[in-house]
Protein backbone atom coordinates (compact mmCIF):
# COMPACT_ATOMS: atom_id res chain seq x y z
CA UNK A 1 0.00 0.00 0.00
CA UNK A 2 1.66 3.47 -1.29
CA UNK A 3 0.77 5.96 1.57
CA UNK A 4 0.93 9.79 1.51
CA UNK A 5 3.00 11.72 4.20
CA UNK A 6 2.41 15.24 4.58
CA UNK A 7 4.81 17.09 6.63
CA UNK A 8 4.31 20.29 8.41
CA UNK A 9 7.38 21.06 10.67
CA UNK A 10 6.15 23.96 13.74
CA UNK A 11 7.99 27.15 13.08
CA UNK A 12 8.59 26.56 9.16
CA UNK A 13 6.90 27.89 6.88
CA UNK A 14 6.75 25.01 4.11
CA UNK A 15 4.64 21.84 3.77
CA UNK A 16 5.85 18.78 2.01
CA UNK A 17 4.19 15.98 0.65
CA UNK A 18 5.90 12.80 -0.47
CA UNK A 19 4.33 9.54 -2.50
CA UNK A 20 5.83 7.00 -3.72
CA UNK A 21 4.26 5.74 -7.12
CA UNK A 22 4.90 2.07 -8.95
CA UNK A 23 5.22 3.69 -12.13
CA UNK A 24 8.63 5.23 -12.97
CA UNK A 25 9.62 9.28 -13.36
CA UNK A 26 9.03 9.92 -16.89
CA UNK A 27 4.99 8.43 -16.41
CA UNK A 28 4.29 9.73 -13.55
CA UNK A 29 5.55 13.42 -14.76
CA UNK A 30 3.75 12.58 -17.98
CA UNK A 31 0.52 11.81 -16.10
CA UNK A 32 0.68 15.16 -13.57
CA UNK A 33 1.57 17.90 -16.69
CA UNK A 34 -1.35 16.11 -19.21
CA UNK A 35 -4.51 18.87 -18.61
CA UNK A 36 -6.87 16.30 -20.20
CA UNK A 37 -6.48 13.85 -16.94
CA UNK A 38 -6.24 17.52 -14.33
CA UNK A 39 -10.16 16.76 -13.58
CA UNK A 40 -9.31 13.31 -13.32
CA UNK A 41 -7.25 13.65 -10.29
CA UNK A 42 -6.44 17.65 -9.06
CA UNK A 43 -8.59 19.31 -6.52
CA UNK A 44 -9.76 15.68 -4.82
CA UNK A 45 -13.08 14.00 -5.03
CA UNK A 46 -15.10 17.20 -3.52
CA UNK A 47 -14.25 19.20 -6.34
CA UNK A 48 -14.70 19.06 -10.23
CA UNK A 49 -12.08 20.86 -12.05
CA UNK A 50 -11.95 22.48 -15.94
CA UNK A 51 -8.38 23.80 -17.20
CA UNK A 52 -8.56 26.56 -18.77
CA UNK A 53 -5.31 26.85 -19.69
CA UNK A 54 -2.31 24.84 -19.09
CA UNK A 55 0.77 26.18 -20.80
CA UNK A 56 3.67 23.61 -19.31
CA UNK A 57 6.95 25.44 -20.16
CA UNK A 58 9.02 28.12 -18.16
CA UNK A 59 6.86 31.24 -18.08
CA UNK A 60 3.67 29.59 -18.66
CA UNK A 61 0.33 30.24 -17.54
CA UNK A 62 -1.91 27.42 -15.57
CA UNK A 63 -5.57 28.35 -14.76
CA UNK A 64 -8.06 25.96 -13.28
CA UNK A 65 -11.17 26.46 -11.56
CA UNK A 66 -12.71 24.23 -9.30
CA UNK A 67 -16.38 23.70 -8.26
CA UNK A 68 -17.92 21.75 -5.00
CA UNK A 69 -19.76 18.63 -6.32
CA UNK A 70 -21.91 18.58 -3.71
CA UNK A 71 -23.85 21.76 -2.51
CA UNK A 72 -24.04 25.48 -4.14
CA UNK A 73 -20.82 24.69 -6.58
CA UNK A 74 -19.26 28.27 -6.49
CA UNK A 75 -16.41 28.08 -8.66
CA UNK A 76 -12.78 28.27 -7.24
CA UNK A 77 -10.14 29.38 -9.42
CA UNK A 78 -6.49 28.78 -8.60
CA UNK A 79 -3.34 30.05 -11.31
CA UNK A 80 0.31 29.98 -11.05
CA UNK A 81 2.79 30.12 -13.98
CA UNK A 82 5.77 27.40 -14.40
CA UNK A 83 9.44 28.32 -13.76
CA UNK A 84 11.19 25.48 -14.73
CA UNK A 85 10.17 22.56 -16.20
CA UNK A 86 12.54 19.44 -16.61
CA UNK A 87 10.73 16.61 -17.82
CA UNK A 88 10.39 13.56 -15.80
CA UNK A 89 12.50 15.20 -13.36
CA UNK A 90 11.20 18.66 -11.65
CA UNK A 91 8.72 21.31 -11.94
CA UNK A 92 8.83 24.69 -10.03
CA UNK A 93 5.77 26.59 -10.09
CA UNK A 94 3.77 29.38 -8.01
CA UNK A 95 -0.09 28.73 -7.21
CA UNK A 96 -2.10 31.31 -5.99
CA UNK A 97 -6.04 31.45 -5.19
CA UNK A 98 -7.51 33.73 -7.12
CA UNK A 99 -10.46 35.53 -5.50
CA UNK A 100 -8.50 35.91 -2.00
CA UNK A 101 -7.02 39.09 -1.01
CA UNK A 102 -3.32 39.84 -2.22
CA UNK A 103 -0.57 37.90 -0.82
CA UNK A 104 -1.17 34.04 -0.14
CA UNK A 105 1.29 32.83 -2.93
CA UNK A 106 2.82 29.39 -2.84
CA UNK A 107 5.67 28.99 -4.12
CA UNK A 108 5.72 24.54 -5.59
CA UNK A 109 8.61 22.24 -6.13
CA UNK A 110 7.32 19.19 -7.40
CA UNK A 111 9.97 16.79 -7.80
CA UNK A 112 10.64 13.24 -9.41
CA UNK A 113 13.16 10.45 -8.66
CA UNK A 114 13.26 6.89 -9.35
CA UNK A 115 13.28 4.42 -7.11
CA UNK A 116 15.28 0.92 -6.88
CA UNK A 117 12.60 -1.19 -7.58
CA UNK A 118 11.12 0.73 -11.02
CA UNK A 119 8.93 3.31 -9.12
CA UNK A 120 8.83 7.02 -8.07
CA UNK A 121 9.53 9.12 -5.12
CA UNK A 122 7.25 11.88 -5.65
CA UNK A 123 7.98 15.24 -3.06
CA UNK A 124 6.11 18.55 -3.88
CA UNK A 125 7.08 21.36 -1.40
CA UNK A 126 5.17 24.24 -0.86
CA UNK A 127 6.54 27.05 0.73
CA UNK A 128 4.21 29.94 1.89
CA UNK A 129 4.92 33.63 2.02
CA UNK A 130 5.62 33.47 6.19
CA UNK A 131 4.83 30.43 8.65
CA UNK A 132 1.63 32.63 9.66
CA UNK A 133 0.36 31.64 6.06
CA UNK A 134 0.99 28.25 6.38
CA UNK A 135 -0.29 27.51 9.30
CA UNK A 136 -3.73 28.98 8.11
CA UNK A 137 -3.96 25.96 5.93
CA UNK A 138 -3.37 23.59 8.81
CA UNK A 139 -7.04 23.27 10.06
CA UNK A 140 -8.93 23.14 6.95
CA UNK A 141 -9.14 19.70 5.31
CA UNK A 142 -6.02 20.82 2.71
CA UNK A 143 -4.09 17.17 4.43
CA UNK A 144 -7.19 15.09 3.27
CA UNK A 145 -7.45 16.49 -0.14
CA UNK A 146 -4.13 16.09 -1.13
CA UNK A 147 -4.22 12.96 -0.01
CA UNK A 148 -7.39 11.97 -1.70
CA UNK A 149 -5.94 13.94 -4.67
CA UNK A 150 -2.63 11.54 -5.03
CA UNK A 151 -4.55 8.69 -4.34
CA UNK A 152 -6.60 9.36 -8.11
CA UNK A 153 -3.55 10.23 -9.44
CA UNK A 154 -2.14 6.88 -8.65
CA UNK A 155 -5.47 5.38 -10.43
CA UNK A 156 -5.09 7.24 -13.17
CA UNK A 157 -1.24 5.86 -13.93
CA UNK A 158 -2.03 2.79 -13.55
CA UNK A 159 -4.67 3.31 -16.57
CA UNK A 160 -2.62 5.10 -18.52
CA UNK A 161 0.79 3.14 -18.06
CA UNK B 1 20.04 60.68 5.66
CA UNK B 2 18.14 57.56 4.65
CA UNK B 3 19.90 54.53 4.88
CA UNK B 4 19.10 51.12 3.94
CA UNK B 5 18.71 48.11 6.23
CA UNK B 6 19.33 44.63 5.14
CA UNK B 7 18.43 41.81 7.45
CA UNK B 8 19.34 37.85 7.31
CA UNK B 9 18.12 35.95 10.28
CA UNK B 10 20.32 32.91 10.78
CA UNK B 11 18.34 29.92 9.74
CA UNK B 12 15.33 31.81 8.01
CA UNK B 13 14.93 31.46 4.12
CA UNK B 14 14.11 35.63 3.63
CA UNK B 15 15.92 38.38 3.30
CA UNK B 16 14.25 41.52 4.38
CA UNK B 17 15.40 44.99 2.71
CA UNK B 18 13.94 48.54 4.75
CA UNK B 19 14.10 51.75 3.08
CA UNK B 20 12.70 54.70 3.97
CA UNK B 21 12.17 57.82 1.01
CA UNK B 22 11.20 61.32 1.35
CA UNK B 23 8.18 61.14 -0.79
CA UNK B 24 4.54 59.51 -0.18
CA UNK B 25 3.78 55.77 -1.47
CA UNK B 26 1.89 56.40 -4.98
CA UNK B 27 5.11 58.39 -5.47
CA UNK B 28 7.44 55.30 -5.00
CA UNK B 29 5.14 53.24 -6.20
CA UNK B 30 4.63 54.89 -9.35
CA UNK B 31 8.92 55.51 -9.85
CA UNK B 32 9.44 51.73 -9.09
CA UNK B 33 6.77 50.36 -11.92
CA UNK B 34 8.04 53.06 -14.27
CA UNK B 35 10.23 50.90 -17.10
CA UNK B 36 11.44 54.08 -18.65
CA UNK B 37 12.92 54.42 -15.16
CA UNK B 38 14.42 51.23 -14.11
CA UNK B 39 17.67 51.49 -16.14
CA UNK B 40 18.35 54.54 -14.40
CA UNK B 41 18.36 52.28 -10.39
CA UNK B 42 17.72 48.29 -10.89
CA UNK B 43 21.11 46.61 -10.78
CA UNK B 44 23.15 49.32 -9.22
CA UNK B 45 26.10 51.60 -10.77
CA UNK B 46 28.05 48.38 -11.72
CA UNK B 47 25.02 46.96 -14.36
CA UNK B 48 23.30 48.98 -17.59
CA UNK B 49 19.67 47.09 -17.34
CA UNK B 50 17.58 46.88 -20.46
CA UNK B 51 13.57 46.34 -20.10
CA UNK B 52 12.62 43.91 -22.34
CA UNK B 53 9.07 43.21 -21.08
CA UNK B 54 7.36 44.59 -17.94
CA UNK B 55 3.70 44.26 -17.56
CA UNK B 56 2.84 45.10 -14.03
CA UNK B 57 -0.82 43.65 -13.08
CA UNK B 58 -1.36 40.17 -12.40
CA UNK B 59 -0.02 37.29 -14.72
CA UNK B 60 2.41 40.05 -16.55
CA UNK B 61 5.90 39.21 -16.89
CA UNK B 62 9.00 41.19 -16.47
CA UNK B 63 12.50 40.30 -18.51
CA UNK B 64 15.33 42.73 -17.44
CA UNK B 65 18.74 42.17 -19.17
CA UNK B 66 21.59 43.31 -17.24
CA UNK B 67 25.56 43.74 -18.16
CA UNK B 68 28.39 44.66 -16.25
CA UNK B 69 29.71 48.65 -16.75
CA UNK B 70 33.21 46.90 -16.81
CA UNK B 71 34.45 43.82 -17.99
CA UNK B 72 32.99 41.74 -20.82
CA UNK B 73 29.50 42.80 -20.72
CA UNK B 74 28.17 39.25 -20.47
CA UNK B 75 24.13 39.35 -20.47
CA UNK B 76 22.29 37.96 -17.21
CA UNK B 77 18.88 37.99 -17.46
CA UNK B 78 16.00 37.96 -14.76
CA UNK B 79 12.68 37.41 -15.79
CA UNK B 80 9.32 36.93 -13.61
CA UNK B 81 5.48 37.47 -13.02
CA UNK B 82 3.33 39.56 -10.92
CA UNK B 83 1.28 38.14 -8.75
CA UNK B 84 0.08 40.77 -7.51
CA UNK B 85 -0.73 44.62 -7.56
CA UNK B 86 -1.92 46.98 -5.80
CA UNK B 87 -1.19 50.49 -6.85
CA UNK B 88 0.53 52.61 -3.95
CA UNK B 89 0.68 49.51 -1.67
CA UNK B 90 2.05 46.18 -2.57
CA UNK B 91 3.33 44.13 -5.43
CA UNK B 92 4.06 40.59 -5.07
CA UNK B 93 6.42 39.09 -8.07
CA UNK B 94 8.28 36.31 -8.75
CA UNK B 95 12.40 36.31 -9.65
CA UNK B 96 14.31 33.87 -11.66
CA UNK B 97 17.94 34.01 -12.80
CA UNK B 98 17.39 32.80 -16.19
CA UNK B 99 20.56 31.46 -16.73
CA UNK B 100 21.19 29.24 -13.64
CA UNK B 101 20.21 25.96 -13.22
CA UNK B 102 16.63 25.38 -12.00
CA UNK B 103 15.15 26.31 -9.08
CA UNK B 104 16.70 29.48 -7.06
CA UNK B 105 13.55 30.97 -7.36
CA UNK B 106 12.30 34.20 -5.46
CA UNK B 107 9.12 35.35 -4.16
CA UNK B 108 9.56 38.94 -3.78
CA UNK B 109 6.96 41.11 -1.99
CA UNK B 110 7.34 44.64 -1.52
CA UNK B 111 5.54 46.76 0.37
CA UNK B 112 4.77 50.60 0.83
CA UNK B 113 3.81 51.92 4.02
CA UNK B 114 3.05 55.99 4.80
CA UNK B 115 5.09 57.22 7.19
CA UNK B 116 4.01 59.98 9.72
CA UNK B 117 6.13 62.71 7.69
CA UNK B 118 4.40 62.56 4.27
CA UNK B 119 7.38 59.56 3.62
CA UNK B 120 6.94 55.68 2.91
CA UNK B 121 8.75 52.94 4.77
CA UNK B 122 9.07 50.44 1.54
CA UNK B 123 9.82 47.19 2.73
CA UNK B 124 10.94 44.52 0.11
CA UNK B 125 10.92 40.24 1.49
CA UNK B 126 12.90 38.27 -1.13
CA UNK B 127 11.65 34.49 0.15
CA UNK B 128 13.93 32.09 -1.18
CA UNK B 129 13.40 28.23 -1.63
CA UNK B 130 15.33 27.21 1.20
CA UNK B 131 17.91 28.46 3.75
CA UNK B 132 20.86 27.21 1.55
CA UNK B 133 19.74 28.82 -1.54
CA UNK B 134 19.69 32.18 0.39
CA UNK B 135 22.75 31.38 2.43
CA UNK B 136 24.61 31.29 -1.58
CA UNK B 137 23.51 34.93 -1.91
CA UNK B 138 25.37 36.22 1.42
CA UNK B 139 29.09 36.16 0.42
CA UNK B 140 27.86 38.00 -2.58
CA UNK B 141 28.11 41.70 -3.29
CA UNK B 142 24.07 41.74 -3.57
CA UNK B 143 23.96 43.80 -0.09
CA UNK B 144 25.99 46.12 -1.26
CA UNK B 145 24.26 46.09 -4.64
CA UNK B 146 20.81 46.19 -2.92
CA UNK B 147 21.57 49.85 -1.00
CA UNK B 148 23.21 51.79 -4.39
CA UNK B 149 20.45 50.71 -6.51
CA UNK B 150 17.67 51.91 -3.61
CA UNK B 151 20.34 54.92 -3.50
CA UNK B 152 19.64 55.29 -7.37
CA UNK B 153 16.06 55.02 -6.91
CA UNK B 154 16.24 57.87 -4.20
CA UNK B 155 17.46 59.85 -6.69
CA UNK B 156 15.29 59.23 -9.27
CA UNK B 157 12.48 59.96 -7.04
CA UNK B 158 13.51 63.08 -5.81
CA UNK B 159 13.57 64.15 -9.49
CA UNK B 160 10.43 62.84 -10.59
CA UNK B 161 8.36 64.26 -8.05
Amino acid sequence: MRTTEVLFEPGRQDIVVTRTFAAPPDVVFAAMTDPELIPRWWGSRRFETTVEVMDVRRGGLWRFVTRQRSGAGTPYTFWGVYHDVVPGSLIVSTLQFEMGGPGHLQLVTDSFEATGDGGTLYTNVSLFQSVEDRDGWIPTDMESGIRDSLDLLDGVIGVTR
